[in-house]
């Protein structure tokens, strides 16, 4: 891929863009891809982990070269981008201890049983999962590192076991260029099968790839117009595949009554700092906050000191975030609450829009749009018992909160929050998203279009993974996760009880 | 619904056509399993595994009303139909014990650490799987009991903790409402919320609840012409839903030169015992037989007894083998190799057709068309070294077995029947699919639309499910799985490490 100057009229972008990939190089990487699936998906799990440490070891040695072509191109602070940074190759390298652990295999042995109640005897039966082959990851905007070349697709499809296309996004072609010469450098030098990663560039060629016969799962971080037709594409192939897409969430806030009375500075403040961080760019940023009319919280946040204009990520997102917030603003149902000096200029200062309950319920759809940027809508309610008919409006949701104290009454609206969202947060903000063993990063349509998955957390494995069963084998003949003597010592169910 | 007389013109049918679900009873029926939802999926698991234990004890007592019903309708034996509810009342009662067990939920803790090595302090997080809601089941034809109103695709919809709307096959009307009579009221009489069940019959009613917002999953086994479209109905809704749909497989086996020579005998009647097996009409029948040409194998094959002609299911399904069989017979790659007197009659006595590897390399796609029904294809090759290629060029499998000694040299053919197929064999037959924990049916399109899933085994029961993740919640504002003191005992992943 070669660098070329953009000829796009206007304005000069922050990012370089780079040559789109060619169909010969595209053919090119859809061939290593295949050809590199066998002998990685053959890798014992302890083999894989070592490649994903020396992919997060190379990075962290380059970090002087990648954060300055990442501030160049995303306009984000050289802090934050450390801190993603870090967080990137910490998720390379908790992968790794999952592979080592190996309960991650799901491995089940059934001995034969003579007996077996079913009326039929039992054969011996043993199951693993087992890496789904070459997947396309299309990467995101907003999180450089986290959400990018080397990001959590990645890092989850090649433990798995799958050689991984990288769609790079296009708001940050050098950072994405360089770090895949990263990663790819550093797999070759610890022995990884060619074509076990591969960039490519393009909106046609992140297409193509994801119609080629050889990929078999897409991932995707990104908006709800660009996921669907990606989803589109994934499901209507001759053999669709599936299609693991992040789209888009709104993210509710629900507050007390209590709440509001107890904590308003300090709810406040952590609205302010949450909906405003990294310029509202978060898929996580909370975009609607309840809050009980009159309260202090709605006078705290009338008052509140609102953070500085900061940039966001690009020209695209910029004139996207301004439509947006002047399609909102122009809503009769709508005002502002408080608002910087500059709320549509580039870079834009935050807005704090203001409706009531009764206005969401009549017109929900309109009010609970995601505006990528730093805006959010209150929603001041008469009464606590509205929230729940008002959470029933939502669409599905990455996170929905709430804030409130011991003595609330709040297990309906809970278990409406649940249905409606991945994660369910109590008197803490969405924008975090830690990458743990428990973490769900998911959620119903439009928040994902798969909801049984999730793209954080060391399940997110599980998507590039499917289940095969070997009946009546040989010791010699079977995987080594499920051999009787367990060379590899992985955690197994054993004729239906757990062992290790 | 009422019984109607059928008015097709020409042969009377088996079974007795009921009345199609009129558009104001799917409304009732869709109203009552979204009002079913929440209190069903509230219920302990141990509480659910008591209604799937019922819903067992009834249909046991209820064989002699079901039974005959489903004889004349299914043209089956009676002997072959009390072992099939055998086998769906314990795989209900299966999913009970691992209800009971807890197992399945794959609760997860992560305490708070502030000293995570993310770069940023864990908050308290915690996952479990919930019910996906509402779903279809599209029931089978060949398997009356166990793949049908109360089979497999019900019992782990219902243990999950999703109600289901039943889409009766028109195979086996009466026997499907007889069947689901019993359900709801065993269900009922043991307390499970109302709507929890319910029998739908035609077409438009199965794909309108497909298409319903309610519905939050299909599941289907059957054709693969059928599955795709509804597959393609539920991936192209406004809200797409996950589709679980088994829908065709041909089952290669190959057997080895070494094994032809030790077993020819054993092989060959291993084998039509297996094509042969329930008149050609399991979803595992093997299809093709790869032996080497000029084998005693072949010859063995050549002379063996068939059995006699047995009545397939239903007109529908006697004149669809007609037409597979007299298309296969008249392409000029295939011979006859042993064939009954009355190979087109109904009933219709078996067929065993011959072909070279050369051919069916020539025309992979005709030779490898599934044929429902008494029909296989014996594949004579020259040499082994052919088989892994051959093997490429079949599409996903549910099943694919090798018949081999231990001296056989076939690591390579198993890892590419391994990518193919969700169950691989060895020196057995595919066509039982035993109900254990480390069952897998299913496999890469188009054997099924969902390789990640298995509609046979505990295991089946992860389809309706999602996982939730709750942060920084008080105790007593979890769930009862997730809660420090763990009232359900049941296995956790705590900070990563298993206990329990």
């Amino acid at each position: 891929m070669t660098t070329v100057a953009q000829n796009t009229p206007g304005k000069q972008s922050n990012a370089r863009a780079v040559a789109p990939t060619t169909d010969t190089e595209l053919e090119s990487f859809l061939a290593a891809a295949q050809a590199a699936a066998s002998p990685l998906a053959a890798l014992r799990p302890a083999e894989r982990a070592k490649l994903l440490d020396a992919v997060a070891d190379a990075l962290d040695s380059a970090a002087d070269q990648l954060v300055p072509v990442a501030q160049r191109e995303t306009r984000l602070a050289e802090g934050r981008l450390r801190g993603e940074l870090k967080r990137t190759t910490f998720q390379l390298r908790l992968f790794g201890e999952l592979l080592r652990d190996g309960g991650y295999l799901d491995a089940r042995i059934d001995h034969a049983d003579a007996d077996w109640p079913m009326g039929a005897p039992r054969p011996d039966l043993r199951r693993v999962l087992a890496p789904l082959g070459p997947v396309v990851v299309f990467a995101a905007s907003n999180f450089p590192f986290a959400f990018s070349a080397a990001g959590g697709d990645t890092a989850s499809a090649l433990a798995a076991g799958s050689p991984v296309l990288l769609k790079a996004h296009s708001g940050h072609p050098q950072l994405s260029l360089l770090t895949a010469e990263v990663v790819t450098s550093a797999l070759a030098a610890e022995g990884a099968p060619e074509g076990t990663f591969a960039l490519i560039t393009g909106t046609a060629a992140g297409a193509a790839a994801l119609r080629d016969p050889r990929i078999k799962a897409g991932a995707f971080t990104g908006s709800i117009p660009g996921g669907r037709a990606l989803f589109d594409i994934a499901s209507s192939r001759p053999e669709p595949i599936p299609f693991f897409g992040e789209l888009g969430s709104n993210n509710p806030v629900f507050v007390t009554e209590a709440a509001a009375d107890d904590r308003s500075m300090e709810i406040a403040e952590g609205f302010i700092g949450s909906f405003t961080l990294g310029a509202g760019q978060f898929c996580t940023k909370p975009g609607t906050l309840f809050v009980p009319a009159g309260s202090r919280l709605v006078d705290a946040l009338r008052n509140a000191a609102l953070p500085p204009a900061a940039p966001l990520l690009n020209d695209r997102i910029q004139s996207g975030y301004a439509e947006v917030l002047q399609e909102l603003q122009a809503n009769h149902r709508v005002t502002v609450l408080a608002q910087g000096s500059d709320p549509l200029a580039d870079p834009p200062s935050p807005t704090l829009l203001l409706t009531t309950a009764a206005d969401m319920l009549a017109e929900p759809h309109a009010l609970q749009a995601e505006c990528f940027g730093p805006t959010a809508v209150v929603v001041a309610y008469d009464d606590e018992s509205q929230l729940p008919q008002i959470a029933e409006t939502f669409e599905g949701q990455l996170t929905a909160t709430i804030h409130g104290t011991d003595s609330c009454n709040v297990a309906g609206l809970i278990e409406i929050l649940a249905r409606k969202a991945g994660r369910v947060l109590w008197n803490q903000w969405s924008t975090g998203v830690s990458v743990t063993y428990a973490q769900q990063h998911g959620g119903p349509y439009p928040a994902t279009t798969a909801a049984g998955s999730t793209s954080v957390g060391t399940a997110a494995i599980e998507r590039f993974l499917r289940p095969i069963a070997y009946q009546g084998f040989p010791q010699h003949l079977l995987p080594e996760s499920l051999r009787e003597e367990n060379p590899l010592g992985v955690p197994r169910l054993v004729d239906g009880r757990r062992e290790g």
